[in-house]
């Protein structure tokens, strides 16, 4: 991300702090590091006041932060974290209130404390809710994700062939996404047949066979951001009630992508989707119609019937319903979604 | 694991909660609850009581926790882990105060409080601190992923020749410890040249030349335990300064290795290997010289100078001292230690 970027996100935090009266928010969260600094290393903090933003980091990274973060103060940290952020707080005058994130552990807190006699609060989701509103640098990283993605799915084709295992292939699409730059952005997922009714089936030593069904639930990180991507097929003979089934997730998700646009109510969203496979007497899923992803695979906002809000223009999530019969089959299909004002973009396909 | 050796934990860890007088332990932190379940999945909770082990997962995952936790009542939870789990709590009429580990977050505790009218405390290290002792199953299952590590590295040396790049190098190692049934432990670290003075480099375009040097860190994870090795070489000539520094690495290992015992301070052996770097006069490694490894990668004890207490047998950590000159080169010499009454045993090389 470039500079002007980076400042256009600590400006918008900033007006949050101001709001909140806070004048240093402790970013513990590894995804809100990278989102607030750049920054694409592990144990590491930030430090955002109302000057300045601080990378808290380790000897292992410095030389790696100072060329990834021309906006911070790279500030190489001792053993105990808190302790370095607690001793930076100390010594800047203006800071009376400081806030720690609420997915910070219990942990961290009690440390902070101990190093840190002013106020110390907590503050929930400030970085995660602008982070659920993409900026067009993030709509343009998810889409370079998504095009590797695609890539390296084509790439794999020739590799399907009667007898490879599920781990096989699940490592062959690794590999071509890795060289085409980018990493898978969590653990693939290649289920065979009857496997296919976990959700997240770890593929192991199953070898397919000539009719047998193929899901394969897999995602690309590129710069930082990720995507994420679910397709069900075979190379042989579908039976006729996993050909019913397919369409009827096929036409769940359309339903649900259609009823995307800016304002409509989330949780309507996932309506839309279950209600055709309700219609249809098939098992309804167990798991949300859809997640926000960007820096995260899994972020806000949540596609699901408890989620309450509106969505924005700038939102980027999946859209992936599915049906689970347990020692049948399992079929999920999973686009990525942007909201805009209109309606829709698909992202990843 | 089997029946025995979960029963065996659950025992143990059910004696340091009637110590502290909690009557049950919500066990938040993945790979605690792995090692008090044999669970493999995410997004999951235990719920430790005098009588039951539970197993709080979502639908996504509850086959799987069936097969893999015959030791646990697993119950399937709504949208929020935390209601589930207070709402279980209610139920169990034995219960009165109730832990949370410490390494949960912030709104964890918060969201359980707000769901559970009872005494809610915070525990620390109950299970990590099992955990930093391994038994013989575990002892195995690290071995086992050090073998996979010791094949799998074998397989990539033909691929070891000019033009490689590093992220190509990378992704073979994956792949080949995939095909071996196995996972990598962590991201794969290659790197050429000088590209090894960034502790954790990020694998790139760069290709390899005929006398670079090259800095392989890379790990196994098999049946949920890992191991974590760093291996540094070239396939051309040395510099003088080159081979002065590796030997001066090799030796701080050997060092450090050689202090390993039973009833030793964990200082010790993190000064023994800084020691022999000083004398020759090259730069100190800035991070610890060791970690522990088992279900995590990185897990307690931590080998440095700021730790305290002894080395106890079963303990198992990396020993990895290093030299970085930016610019110029890395060497890092990485293997896995098992703590005995005696001394040490090498597990994986």
């Amino acid at each position: 991300m470039n500079n002007r970027i980076i400042k256009k996100r600590i400006k918008a935090i900033r007006r949050q702090l101001k709001k909140k009266q806070i004048d240093c928010l402790i970013v513990t969260k590894p995804a809100n590091v990278t989102y607030t600094t750049s920054f694409s290393g592990d144990d590491s903090r930030a430090l955002i006041t109302k000057r300045q933003v601080y990378l808290l980091t380790d000897s292992r990274y410095t030389e790696q932060a100072k060329i990834e973060c021309p906006c911070c103060k790279v500030i190489q940290r001792g053993d105990d974290l808190s302790e370095t952020a607690a001793e930076l707080v100390k010594k800047l005058k203006s800071v009376q209130t400081v806030a720690v994130e609420k997915s910070a552990s219990l942990a961290t807190f009690d440390e902070l404390k101990r190093h840190f006699k002013g106020r110390l609060k907590t503050a929930a989701n400030i970085i995660e809710s602008a982070r659920s509103v993409k900026d067009n640098a993030e709509i343009t990283a998810v889409k370079a994700a998504a095009r590797i993605a695609a890539q390296a799915f084509r790439k794999i084709q020739q590799h399907i062939k009667p007898g490879i295992t599920e781990n096989e292939l699940a490592g062959i699409l690794d590999f071509e996404i890795r060289k085409l730059g980018a990493r898978s952005s969590f653990d693939t997922i290649v289920a065979f047949g009857s496997n296919a009714s976990r959700p997240h089936h770890q593929p192991g030593s199953r070898k397919l066979k000539k009719n047998d069904t193929i899901l394969i639930d897999f995602g690309v990180r590129y710069k930082s951001y990720c995507c994420d991507l679910t397709r069900c097929f075979t190379i042989g003979k579908k039976t006729t009630f996993y050909t019913k089934v397919y369409n009827a997730v096929r036409e769940a998700q359309i339903a649900a992508i259609k009823a995307v646009k800016a304002g409509v109510e989330i949780r309507q969203v996932d309506a839309a989707a279950r209600k055709v496979i309700a219609e249809l007497s098939l098992p309804i899923y167990g798991h949300g119609t859809g997640h926000g992803l960007g820096i995260e695979v899994h972020e806000e906002p949540v596609i699901s019937a408890k989620t309450k809000g509106k969505l924005k223009a700038g939102m980027v999530f999946t859209i992936e319903p599915a049906v689970y019969i347990p020692g049948k089959l399992g079929v999920r299909i999973e686009d990525d979604i942007l909201v805009t004002k209109k309606g829709y973009r698909i992202l990843a396909r």
